[in-house]
């Protein structure tokens, strides 16, 4: 990719209005078709450009904050990764070492860390209903505080995962299917499963099957989502995603048989979640510290996940796909049968076949954050993008 | 503010001798009157320069390290926004997964952590005694390193609060009342109250009402110091503080009624601390592990505040001030009544309309810390603001 | 040093071939002459061009990963100061906030982490048979993801202190010994003592002693290794060591007297090290968290230990080399007599007289690692130092 290529493309991409300059990218669902087009082209352009060696560095100075409400490798590397590119120091706000807490301490920590910062990634999925909720108040305060001129901006908050959706990974995974399929339109018409998958522990959060559906629902894909009875997902974005499915003339179906879903799939996405009353129950009980119910709790969803062993995407299940060769796909870890536990979401043979590509799917994920603040601090993304084409500076050795 | 106002400024502030130039910033009342009028002039530019725009990195490459020995949100913040914003990368030493301690293990380590170091932040207030004593242990090590050849150059030494002195939070305070009565010189003869208040909680550091009466003496104001019995502060800031009010022609009196301070004033700022013998007891039974009579302890301190709980910054007590209408300030976080505590520090609606106000004030700081970060580390740091000015590099889409 | 004479220097270090492009710096031995000879010449350019002034930054963005599984503050503060000196951002992992572990974790979180990644620094020196292994695990795992186009290119994987070695201290030690003799050819036929010494705390990694025997034989010296009975080293670099001494026309002979090795020696390290046995023994114990056996373990190595006071660098003990004058030398923190511990590897005044020393010994270690960067990820390591030189910009008001 010549830095005269990446110039025409970014050129290219002025013909979109992705309107999210000074604004937070929280719900993929909520944003117009022109700021996903964006983020997805903006993110395969850094990822070009930085293939080709071009140093991506666009702020001299300046703080990107992370706040991870639960354990993260890859989301929490991907943030720091993108930030490091665009010339952003992460800082990590730790609750341990910090006090920050829902309510009105939420509220001013937000004007706190505001100052000097351009973004504010927010990683918060254990809790139902609550993630969202967290990051709205956040991006409130920097809004009033922002408008009331107690801070140099208003930095963007972005969702690195809450409760409703994971935007970041939905969008590197469509990069990914762009990438394997060559291009946005030829995912019209291809058939993906979202499909519920067993696993050993539970508790697993609902938002990356919320943001597959409500998301590849948009490109015409005839998108099923296939799980047991009793792991039903949230309304609000299976609402979106039968909305889209028909303003983009794909599918979007649901059934309750994993060998149904995955009869001629072009790709399949197995992976497991919590039934959502799990996760509403267990927010009651850790707030309240029950531990003796959060233990019956436990016993009680796993045993109801060991019932639908055979959610497992095996050989005999990849057999039925179109011409038993579908993309797996996986946000990864993935529970592995015979390998990180017993058995799992998937066959080991069908993983470490497919182990290579879901690297690659993840590798997407630190330019689709890159792009998520490109698109929300400059008033003309595209103008900067075509800047650093022609500036052409290296990375390494620059 | 055009880069060429800015520039203007920079070559005025040349007219000041702060003579910091690889030495530290510890105690405020120790500094020259230059060195302090360089921080409040050199944090407004670098203020303004950030607020139009302007990159204000003046490192290309360097460590700035940070030591917290106790829980901090937004002066960790700060510290880390302004090594950003001046291109160094922050390193903050965990002792927990280090093993700094008092004594020898000091000298090293800060010989250590000075190769490529560029300036060392501490917080260490929480043990009366000891915070101070721990910065200049560590100043001199990295002197006599430095001096040794063992270094690239002398680390400054930045206190971010210390037992005695909380000078970044009494410097950005100073902003901001600059600000609130339009420039320095109309702070004279104002009335500023440093009160008591009351706290469901106890072992709140003495440094920011010392830092305060400490700095703002200095500016002909006529400084209040309101407190029950049996919460007197250390004797040598209450010194500076007089000796500071006898030579700008302000005033520094003291009195037991919160009332009495409150009448008449422009200025209060009503914030808890323990009594100096609570926090020397502390010390010594945190260091001997007596759990029981630690508790003891909390218990009898908190006893002594309840006697206070009349101490509070009510709407009744505001409207004893000027017009009833004193600008409220406080470092946060607050204790604010029946928000983050039953009864504290702050009537609800008192701080409500003051909020925005103190996150204004709080905004200084990180400026204020680069400001000290500039004076320490350059012979002619006016001449490398004027630089900034003219070189004129934005900071988005440099 | 002016621009001029470290550009010269730089051109002079084409003659050498490093072969390090996009492969790992794990053992020392394993490293041709060319490579060794390359990091010691370019951590000295550096630090030279560093005390001048000079900006060493080579990259434009990225990361530098650090994966410590041990205490760390030296070591992690010469890794993140190298990476700040390049441009590089680094992002620690901690395990205790991520997942990483043995097996199939390591090679998914390697790929994970090496997407935007410049290089992984790790530390795991603690278990023996552990540390190499999981270094090559890793390696092979970035080697794969790259390979197979996952990554955006092949980061290097750093030592930092396996179970082996600890080629980032005896590079620093090497850099040492030539500023302090005046050269690396004037090391030839000196004698320096690595000897075992006395502690109070037991489970010291072998890699130090391991590490300065398989470097300094390279260089002509005469090598004596000096441990009582039951402190073997591991074979692999004793039998490099030989090789070396051989080659290089020195020699490499061992003793169990103190006392003998000291004699007329011109360098002496004398630090302590845990028996190879216990290390393994301990590694199994931990593994199955027996603890009491553990508590049985220790009481054992430490009584051990103990019947080996006498092995102390004492007064007594240097008098017995060159001119009573040998260069003392250690990796620290020392266990020094009657300050950190009762009675420890080195008398008090010892230790004072030489302490300056040893923080100059220490200096060099942030260099030698960039220096690894620079070799392992320039294909062209040398141009890039003549282009650092040319370029001649400030690293302070740059």
């Amino acid at each position: 990719m010549t830095p005269h290529r990446l110039a025409e493309r970014a050129e290219a991409l002025a013909e979109l209005r992705p309107a999210l300059h000074d604004k937070d990218f929280l719900l993929s669902y909520e944003q117009p078709d022109d700021a996903i087009a964006f983020v997805n082209r903006a993110a395969g352009w850094l990822h070009d450009a930085a293939r080709a060696g071009l140093s991506l560095r666009m702020f001299d100075g300046g703080v990107g904050i992370s706040i991870f409400r639960d354990k993260s490798t890859r989301t929490r590397y991907a943030y720091r990764a993108a930030c490091s590119m665009l010339g952003l120091q992460t800082e990590e706000i730790d609750e341990s070492t910090s006090q920050i807490a829902h309510g009105e301490t939420v509220r001013e920590t937000a004007a706190m860390l505001g100052f000097c910062t351009e973004v504010v990634g927010i990683r918060d999925d254990m809790f139902l209903d609550e993630g969202h909720k967290y990051m709205t108040e956040v991006a409130a305060s920097l809004e009033e505080s922002a408008h009331k001129g107690a801070l140099l901006g208003r930095p963007a908050v972005v969702n690195l995962q809450c409760d409703i959706d994971h935007p970041t990974q939905a969008l590197a995974d469509l990069c990914h299917l762009e990438q394997v399929f060559g291009g946005l339109p030829a995912l019209r018409g291809k058939k993906l499963v979202m499909s519920w998958a067993s696993s050993p522990s539970y508790g697993k959060p609902l938002s990356v099957p919320q943001g597959i559906v409500s998301l590849l629902t948009r490109f015409g894909m005839d998108v099923v989502l296939a799980h047991p009875e009793g792991y039903e997902l949230l309304d609000a974005p299976l609402a979106a995603a039968e909305r889209f499915a028909k303003e983009s003339g794909g599918s979007f179906t649901r059934t309750t048989s994993m060998r149904e879903a995955f009869a001629g799939a072009d790709v399949v996405y197995p992976k497991s979640w919590a039934p959502a009353w799990v996760m509403r129950e267990r927010t009651k009980l850790l707030r309240g510290r029950e531990t003796a119910k959060l233990a019956a709790l436990e016993a009680d969803a796993l045993a109801q996940n060991a019932r639908h062993q055979d959610w497992e995407c095996t050989e005999d299940m990849m057999s039925l796909t179109r011409d038993g060769k579908a993309l797996y796909m996986h946000c990864l870890p993935a529970d592995v049968s015979s390998v990180s536990c017993e058995r799992g979401e998937v066959a080991a043979s069908v993983f470490e076949r497919a182990r290579l590509d879901t690297y690659r799917e993840a590798s997407h994920k630190p330019f689709v954050i890159a792009a998520m603040i490109l698109a929300t601090r400059f008033a003309d993304p595209a103008a900067e993008l075509l800047r650093l084409a022609r500036r052409a500076r290296r990375r390494r050795g620059a």
